[in-house]
């Protein structure tokens, strides 16, 4: 039997807390510790296909303050109430030792909250585009080279920037690659934009589990078909969005007609903190907005709010109120709230699409991979938002990957 | 052109919430004053059907309390608040005529509470098996020529039977036959049995939109083979159930693991006075609580509870606490609450199955339509829950249909 | 026996839904064809005060939408669902004499929204503000004469102002009048004070339901004083702020520690549409979250929305989630719906308030009314929050009216 | 300054969540390692009163599971998510000097869920009524001379038992002391019984926090006054009791009236398996469902259910839907979801139960404090269920002792 592969997984916003969770996740997932619960790709559905195990990721990544895994688990152990004391000192040694491969990052474009809470960050702090492209570079071979990685996995899971309105520069690779080495213009091209293209232009698997900018824009994505690189994106599915995906169907297929569909977020950890910026909060609403609509192919009145609550900390409490009309135009409704733990929701699913886009890499696969759209708010590349159906996209592909 | 078709429907409990809202709906229909919403079989997946329009419908039934549809359907306005004078005023015409339409029925076997409510039975009241059968078969023979219907569909709307506990009787319908024409065996052959078992040998579709036991076993089954009628049941899924079959799939695919799904129901109809009788309880709660298991593979704790609570008259109301845990361990909850109006949307699915099965029969379909799994909470020989699965049946089965 | 009292009572918003639904139950009160629930004034405790019957009421007011208080209330009927059609036939004619008192009223100072949705504005619509006040005084002075009532009571109902910051001239009132004279000044003077002043000028008892300015500064105060005029106000609490001043002395006397209160209001009338201007929003915003932190004598974090959802019209519905911290550092939650219909809720707390400030009037009362704090968000001249020790005040009130 | 007093707490049921949290609670405030948040005593509205500081405080009790209170409180922790480690370590040697004053204690009359529960009775385990009482005060005696106690009172935080109908036995103290002398009656005198008279007969306050039936009766209450003992109870008021207690008020001030209000309760800890036992079950109903008809003087439709779902643990989670009638006829809608941990709701309450009985003893206050209703469901000697009005006696209490 050969060697097991070494896969690296750099995550962009390392230390937040989707970031340490998925360390934990993976450190407590290599001695066993912990069932699999969460994962996706350890549902019997998937048995079989070659998908990596978790023994076999090793984790860095890029942050813009300066800490390390042990103390933003502990501080989300003491806010939220989460992981076991017991389980953390099982995992102390790995994280310890991950926490060595994290690098100072950038935060151009990514809005004054964020730049504001950032104390730690690469030198020069200010430059061309291209400048921190290479610099972005060198810690990703430094990592790759360093741990002798058979392949490496660029992971977005940074706080959300503020929108970036697409204009002409991002259309073509070769006009941006020549403006990047003479500007620095960060409100078109934010830091999740130089970080993706870093990666693509290496030839690196990239994936956005947030709304920010990332590779959605066309000459990102003409470039990772150059370098035969697989994308997958954007803004992982969660909680209360996950929902809308599962009952808009429902109530569609019954008939039913919605008249309004209000949700109301509250939480309180960092990403809220950054979210409570208007600027940033945009970028979230926008993909959260759509799925409904896009589902039923009208428009219901919507309405979608994000405040951050801070005794909240790391518990994303959604109340969504569902207004719909039946027959003989009788008016009824549906309540929900939704009372997740947004790490724990999210990193099992950062650890899943990691271990597909491995796959795919090896596999040949370039472009956005379209069957991981169930993952996503705002899929790339697919236009379908029902949860049952892109869950049967992901699973057409297991068959013709079992049969190939 | 022909002339168009004729289809009978002739609903056991016509003048309860469910079955006046059918007539009224129809009726409605007919006129053209309402839109199609809440109808499944007005969605643009099932055009070019040859399903036959509402118009085409003449209503008639078996009741067990002297009444009218007209004020059934004033009570229902008083106390619930549904549906508006003027919409009511522009049907009275049709209503009155389909009210002629409407025979007394039989309680055998239904329970105290039932019987307690009835006031019009039919005669004799008491009677062997056989003897009762005949005499609905009369009801079914005299409407059915009365009118010149081209096709007969019966369909029980009826309040819910205790449940029946299968024996050796419900195996073989030669047996059966022979017993019913001896003894008088309520307990074991209910209304629900006589009215399914009157259709299914003269010949006729049967639709159990109840838990009662109906058509839902071995004899009745073969019965219907010999004489090649489509059947379908059991329990029209309409809120609290239909939710759990949309969200327990959602739970599944995220591998997100069950802990406990609580659900609580209030509502104060005539058919939740039945239902506050524990007897009757009995069988509702067996149909609601078997879904959750069935579609994880494993058995969560669930506990169903229904009250009659007076004041929400037609308002099933519904709170589902679900507990679920996460991944790393972490315990997260869902609530929902369901405020729908039973009658409002149980009424149009009996319509779209009565369109259906009028189709079915046409096509020589037998035994159970197991492409109308989706309406059910008890699907007829079918055992899968998820709703999305069921809904997928349904569109197989339509493409099938317009391909042949 | 005397004859008994002719009361009038003017609201400024007639025919918006409050107001309607006030003609309505005075009117269905007047022929007894209602219950007396809802109405504060009819419970055994304010037994045996002089206080006006219901049929001792004449309506009349302003409004800036030409319309009837049939045509209102049937709007409100088809919209939300509530009146039976019996009871306004009833009252059809008494509402009919009663929309021949209504005439156009000002919208200086209403805000774009408010002044949009105008379509019958008093002549000269632009004019200086003592101006418009006369021709206000003309209205009441007519109406009073008309239906030679014994007492007057103006009452503003209608849609929220934007918030006027106070300056200078809100002061003194002789200062005020003098600048009235020269200047049109609808920023600093809005119609909700040109309705006050006009009518403290003349003597008459003025309540203010809403949030907007009216008589709440110090001029108008002074002015009252000087009038002998008894003043009521501000905001109404009808619901989620009456479940504030509710819930939290019960937090308070248990020592739980709130660490956040976030309400989320939508709702779909008139108001609502009103404020869904920001501008007008910010009013109401201002009332409603101060009842928490005056109550607890500590600040958690609040958080109150108030959205324009126009499938719900007149029923508000709001969610509120409580975080708190028992013994030993436990957060713990409460949450709650609130589904009721604002005008059926706002209503006989004006008939309520209208019967107290008559009664004040003839007791020789001057000034704000603090016994009435328990009617109002942000009652005038009172810091007491806490429902049942406002509740205790107007006890006390009674107790020594009775006394007397 | 003289040296403090000692009181000694002896809790029956003292290793179950709410004793064991007691236990913790009063350990963590003797070094001051919490704030007092949840502990009303603490409020300053008791400042200057006269009540024994935490640290005078000794624990002791009864219980039939044999265990320690650090077991006990790590296997909260574990299932529930409370207490932090650092806390539980502080306090470990304090909790573990008062395991060793746990005696094993008897289940007469607990019906067979407890008595199958218990692993740790007391020797003779089946006596006469009379001899264990001996017993128990036996226990009472060595824990009050070992550690040379000021006072001692006496808690019931025991597990819930069956109720017990009352009869003649229960009425006069003479014939049941006879009574008791000659025969064993569990079912009559159930082991809460048997507790309390052992504490009334020496003297001893005795605090029943639970609905079992302690000394609710006339022969208890005689002799508790014939000894000069205070006493208090019956059954904390820690929730959704509490919260009827408030709301109902304020339905009840607003004249809106109460259709029907149904609670459903559901949790998982030791206390709620006890509670699924249809036998003890029936005691807490009773107690739950009384407050609301008694606060608004009729008796709107109400349903309590209780049901015991394991994953919950100690989370007891209720749903409340309020559905009531205002104005002209129209229903409307409250709901509530309470999620609070029960053993920290309640061990506050304890602690200040016991402070307020200490003191009341060395007042001389015999018999029922009814100054403490405000702190129970089912307020011994008191028919007022109204939070307020029962807030406001304890109160006036307060202005009273500091007046003498």
């Amino acid at each position: 039997m050969n060697a097991p592969r070494k896969i690296g997984l750099w995550l962009i916003g390392a230390l937040g807390g989707v970031g340490s969770t998925v360390a934990l996740g993976l450190a407590a997932l290599r001695c066993s510790s912990i069932s699999s619960t969460g994962l996706v790709t350890e549902l019997p559905l998937f048995a079989g296909l070659d998908l990596d195990a978790p023994a076999s990721f090793v984790v860095g990544g890029h942050d813009v303050r300066q800490s390390t895994f042990v103390i933003s688990l502990k501080e989300l152990h003491a806010r939220s109430g989460i992981f076991s004391e017991p389980l953390m000192a099982a995992c102390q040694d790995v994280l310890e030792s991950w926490t060595e491969n994290i690098r100072p990052g950038t935060v151009q474009g990514s809005g004054q909250t964020i730049q504001g809470l950032a104390d730690w960050v690469m030198t020069p702090s200010s430059a061309n585009g291209w400048r921190i492209i290479e610099n972005i570079q060198t810690d990703y071979r430094q990592f790759r080279d360093q741990h002798q990685l058979d392949q490496l996995i660029i992971v977005n899971v940074a706080s959300t920037e503020p929108p970036t309105p697409l204009g002409e520069i991002h259309q073509y690779w070769p006009r941006l690659k020549s403006m990047l080495d003479e500007v620095n213009d960060p409100p078109r091209l934010p830091a999740s934009t130089l970080y993706a293209l870093a990666a693509i232009e290496m030839g690196l698997p990239y994936l956005n589990f947030t709304p920010s900018l990332g590779a959605s824009f066309p000459a990102a994505l003409a470039l990772a078909e150059e370098r035969r690189v697989p994308l997958a994106g954007q803004d992982g599915k969660t909680g209360e969005t996950l929902l809308k995906s599962v009952l808009a169907p429902m109530f569609a297929m019954r008939h039913l007609k919605l008249l309004s569909w209000v949700g109301h977020n509250i939480f309180g950890n960092r990403d809220g903190l950054v979210l409570n910026d208007p600027a940033n909060k945009a970028s979230k609403i926008q993909t959260k907005d759509q799925v409904i609509s896009s589902i039923l192919g009208y428009a219901p009145q919507t309405h979608v709010s994000i405040e951050y609550i801070e005794s909240l900390d790391d518990w994303k409490t959604a109340w969504d109120h569902i207004h719909f009309e039946g027959f003989l135009g009788v008016k009824m409704m549906m309540q929900f709230t939704w009372q997740g733990c947004d790490s724990i929701l999210a990193a099992p699913l950062v650890i899943d699409l990691a271990r597909f886009m491995a796959l795919a890499q090896r596999r040949g696969e370039v472009g956005a991979l379209t069957h991981l759209a169930c993952f996503f708010k705002n899929p790339l590349g697919v236009q379908e938002h029902d949860f049952f159906k892109q869950s049967q996209m992901l699973l057409e592909y297991v068959t013709k990957v079992r049969s190939t």
